[in-house]
């Protein structure tokens, strides 16, 4: 078992990576403070785990909320189920919730719990590769809205996440591979080693060689709990880990959260955001190609979808949490390992991107 | 104009108390960060001072949501409304949200405001004694749900709070009372000298004494402000400003939020505690006297509602978020001025108190 820790003063905390998490006996006792636990799952995900995690809790008062599987539920009707059911199981300060599932449960679970009495106990279960990567780490919590994804929600962090590599086997190759989308983005942005790793070792992973699954959840934990711990509330360097965000969540809006995996719709993102940083001269072709060919090996999409048009483009991305007075901030990158926050870019040149890549 | 600063390090505030506040040009400038700000008000606080704010607003884009007025309209519903509004209007992470009312306005919009972009700016014009006093100082936002009151919210610090005294003179001599609770109350729990002087100066308080209104505002403001930067998640000592809040809050609960209002619940509330600290033998019975004596001098219940049973009292007093694996934590007082937190009390003691109370 690899332990990662989150620096964040009185709230740091250990994110644990291995096999056989979910049933180590004493793993979450230490970060269970009061008597009643909550678990916030799906349906899918319970029938495979469940019993697993309820084996080490056989000492609280457990009980579960099931939310319906898909991004279109992580929504404020699905909070406030899950408030509800908090509160009709009277928690108190000390209660713990779990979140034990994808981003969706995660984001949805952080956000109860931050906001039922103000804030109480969170544990993160991730149980596939896009949430062991990144959404389980951090501290961002939320749920989606008819103007846009993520746009209701809190900063609250988990007082530990525990990332069972082995729940990865049980994802659909669709699933993994947009979990890869994340994984190749903090390549791109802070680790040019590790985008030269992944290039390397493509075959392994996607044919689930459990060394090589624990170390690209590792290192993708390292490189996010560094970049959190360095700017908690995204006041600047943490905006690096949108990178192609902003062009993916116009995506995701545009298709309605459905069809399209946030990881599919970032990586067409991270395309864009790439063919941009290119043609302002700071990535060779030679690389360029390097980045849609990593992706396409993933079987990820490098264009974003043919029903979406430039100007439904521009529109949503106004929407952005990083837009400020209606500028538009991107991430770009110097090099493969080097991204910056940006406002400063031709506008022109993004029109013609965003022209050329929806035409 | 008398300013007071809860020191909270980089997320320090002013809370600025004076006459004419409302209307100064330029007051609210240096803590309002983007272009776009949003009023929140209801509509009858709006027909009285939404002109004299707007009139220092005309450098920004101004929208106004309007909330029905009344505590039971503090609920997820109208959350959903104002966060609705906000992105409609596309706020970004720079715009403000002003809460301009009482204390349902002040913590729905504090509560909108810290949800919406998972946090952007946020002001309180806090319009009533009691807001004033209390609820806008401190970062407690939320909304009330039916197992009981503020179960949803936020911990979340306004950049500035601006206490108009002027905005005294348009209460009800009822809603005047209920704010006089609060104040009182910060007498009972850490100024002797206060309380005295409340006591001397009860019949130029009631004529609305425009020096007698500023100092008990700013007094108040100042204990708040005190015990909140020394704690404030109330992880200990923020708990005593919950002084008869735990008794309030139930009455509050089985009248279903309507007939009395909040101070008048804690007037109640805070006698009960005082009959259960005089029943440990820490106040004397002259001194028990005094606080009812004052509470009654401004026309507040110092008795539960007579519809209301004690085995209601004590189910409801389990919802209190201070309690911890069902045991009901208390604020008891040692003397006059001197307040503590305490789950060491004797539940005979308590039961005589609440059988006495509702019998």
């Amino acid at each position: 078992m690899k332990e990662i820790t989150v620096q964040l003063d009185e709230r740091s905390y250990p994110i644990f990576i291995g096999q056989g998490l979910l049933q180590q006996a004493g793993l979450l006792k230490p970060y269970i403070s009061g008597q009643k636990v909550c678990i916030v799952s799906n349906q899918t995900v319970a029938d495979l785990y469940l019993d697993r995690l309820q084996s080490q809790l056989t000492d609280y008062q457990v009980s579960i909320v099931l939310i319906e599987d898909g991004e279109q539920y992580k929504n404020m009707d699905s909070f406030n189920r899950v408030v509800d059911h908090l509160l009709e199981q009277n928690v108190d300060r000390k209660s713990t919730v779990i979140a034990l599932g994808g981003g969706v449960i995660g984001d949805l679970a952080g956000y109860a719990a931050a906001s039922c009495l103000r804030g109480i106990n969170f544990i993160q279960i991730p149980t596939t590769l896009l949430a062991q990567v990144d959404s389980s780490v951090g501290g961002k919590t939320g749920v989606n809205h008819s103007q846009g994804k993520n746009l209701i929600g809190a900063f609250y962090q988990p007082s530990c996440v525990v990332a069972d590599i082995d729940s990865l086997f049980s994802l659909s190759q669709r699933e993994f591979s947009a979990g890869m989308a994340e994984v190749i983005k903090y390549g791109l942005i802070s680790d040019a080693d590790f985008f030269d790793w992944l290039e390397a070792n493509t075959d392994s992973i996607k044919s689930l060689d459990k060394q090589k699954l624990a170390h690209i959840v590792a290192r993708s934990c390292e490189i996010k709990a560094d970049v959190v711990s360095q700017d908690e509330k995204e006041s600047g360097l943490r905006a690096i880990l949108n990178y192609g965000h902003t062009f993916g969540h116009a995506i995701e809006a545009a298709v309605g959260y459905q069809g399209w995996l946030h990881g599919e719709a970032i990586s067409a993102g991270m395309v864009m955001a790439s063919n941009l940083s290119a043609a302002m001269g700071a990535l060779t072709e030679q690389n360029l190609d390097r980045i849609k060919n990593l992706f396409q090996a993933f079987a990820l999409p490098i264009h974003p979808p043919a029903s979406m048009s430039a100007a439904q483009m521009k529109a949503l991305m106004l929407h952005d949490k990083k837009t400020i007075d209606a500028q538009v901030r991107l991430i770009l990158l110097r090099a493969i390992g080097d991204a910056y926050v940006s406002a400063d870019y031709s506008p022109q040149l993004l029109d013609k991107i965003i022209t050329e890549a929806l035409s």
